[in-house]
């Protein structure tokens, strides 16, 4: 459906590097939804071009520029800036039903079928499971919505200092009032879980349907061989299981950096 | 009411430390619900006479002994040792309703409320969130539940080794169908979530009923200075709050080391 969309957001080269693998997971397994990428002014020419080519819309998100609500509440809480950024998800009205996913998550099969839930649907963080992770999460964009977000951020702040501080303490019920919001786990496998109860993944993780590469770490903090197809770079610092990460670094070298070499041409290229 | 009863479980002497302190916490917090211990053949003697100062009813389970369904599924997966004692807490069949909880938990505030809420009761495992962790479950005896857990957990064995493997594959249906089965966080705050989340622990965990020193560590394994009131032993290794580690050995201290002095008399006694 045309007022169906993914939502994913990039205020830098590198998470727009991340936008662009997620994308192309999203379009690799058939996705019948628009794809939308909020990015960030900082974000370069190039960095632009490649994600226009892969998304339906990219949009530029500029919290300090923007003269709305979300502008006037960044005055007061600076701190917010890119929580801000990330609400401005609620702004887009011309969808009626969205997915939001971070630009650190990967799509490892079809998942339209999230579109069946209602907002605000999500999967629980492992950490502090009564809270959920907003990495992955279904959404109704409304401008009321979106006001009494920033609203409320203004006004209580974050309790972790991001988005998922903020989302949780808005949607305080989720934890206790409808199951049907509840993503299964496999919809935000986040790697933490991987480590920290090993037999459950080892038991569920084969149905992963997106994995979150959640934390400092990132697929893009890592470098990759494309002749010997080995990950270098800290990998005992992998938060995440080795196949995912190769999964993502495949994924990236054959489809999104011939993209890239196209727009930088010769410039040097940091793949 | 008499026919609803907590129910513990401790096979040697060391997790009956902790379930005479979880016993104390319950009756500090005004339990009206009957306390089950059920306890290995190995735990001592003077033990076994605390034990039956704090609890209603404390019950020998041998597995190993007894002759039942258990037994016979015992001599297949003998690796399955504890958990088939734990399982073993369904054929309390002269109690209607039953809340079951790890000798390595303590109550902070009366849960008898957890009796309102039907089986499978349980909340979410920090780590693999849709899973419920299986320190605080509420659950119905029933020799017929009972009989189809032992042959469950013959059958297929436990993805994780334990009881909470078993229990999650039995009951499959928790992370999806019934919003009320998923009890709060706060009544099985896992000690792990406290670090992987602090800001969440720190929003939330001022309300938590029962703290459960989940993981290698448990509070028995430190050592405590009752003048100094200091905790010692490798406490960077403590998994838990330390607060709520206090809270532990105060309790312990206070209420337990005098019965188990009597109890031991003269004898050297490590506590
Ligand atoms: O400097 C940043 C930080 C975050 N993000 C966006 O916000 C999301 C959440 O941040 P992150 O994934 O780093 O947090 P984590 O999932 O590790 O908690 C990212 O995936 C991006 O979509 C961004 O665009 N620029
Ligand atoms: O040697 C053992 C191990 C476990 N238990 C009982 O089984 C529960 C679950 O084990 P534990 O708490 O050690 O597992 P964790 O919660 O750390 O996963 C304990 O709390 C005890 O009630 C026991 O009696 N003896
Ligand atoms: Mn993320
Ligand atoms: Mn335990």
């Amino acid at each position: 459906m045309a007022d169906q969309a993914f939502v994913t957001l990039a205020t830098n080269d590198n998470y727009a590097r991340g936008a662009m693998v997620l994308g192309k997971s999203l379009r690799n397994h058939n996705t019948s939804k628009k794809l939308v990428a909020l990015i960030g002014p900082q974000v370069s020419e190039p960095c632009q071009s490649v994600l226009k080519r892969i998304y339906d819309e990219v949009r530029v998100v500029d919290v300090l520029d923007s003269g709305d609500t979300a502008h006037l509440a960044m005055m007061k809480r600076p701190d917010l800036g890119i929580t801000f950024t990330k609400l401005h998800c609620w702004a887009l009205t011309h969808y009626s039903k969205c997915v939001f996913m971070d630009a650190d998550t990967l799509v490892l099969s079809n998942i339209d079928e999230l579109f069946d839930r209602e907002e605000l649907s999500a999967a629980p963080d492992p950490g502090w499971p009564d809270c959920f992770n907003s990495g992955v999460f279904v959404y109704r964009p409304s401008m009321e919505t979106y006001g009494k977000l920033i609203q409320h951020c203004t006004e209580h702040g974050s309790f972790d200092g991001g988005d998922q501080g903020v989302l949780n303490s808005y949607f305080s019920n989720w934890a206790t009032t409808d199951i049907s919001k509840h993503l299964p786990f496999i919809y935000n496998l986040s790697s933490v879980a991987i480590y920290t109860y090993l037999p459950a993944f080892k038991q569920y993780g084969g149905n992963a349907k997106v994995v979150h590469f959640l934390g400092k770490t990132k697929p893009w903090s890592f470098t990759f061989d494309l002749k010997s197809k080995q990950i270098s770079g800290n990998v005992q610092d992998a938060t995440s299981h080795p196949t995912f990460l190769l999964d993502w670094w495949m994924l990236y070298s054959s489809a999104v950096v011939p993209m890239l070499q196209q727009q930088y041409g010769d410039q040097p290229f940091n793949s």
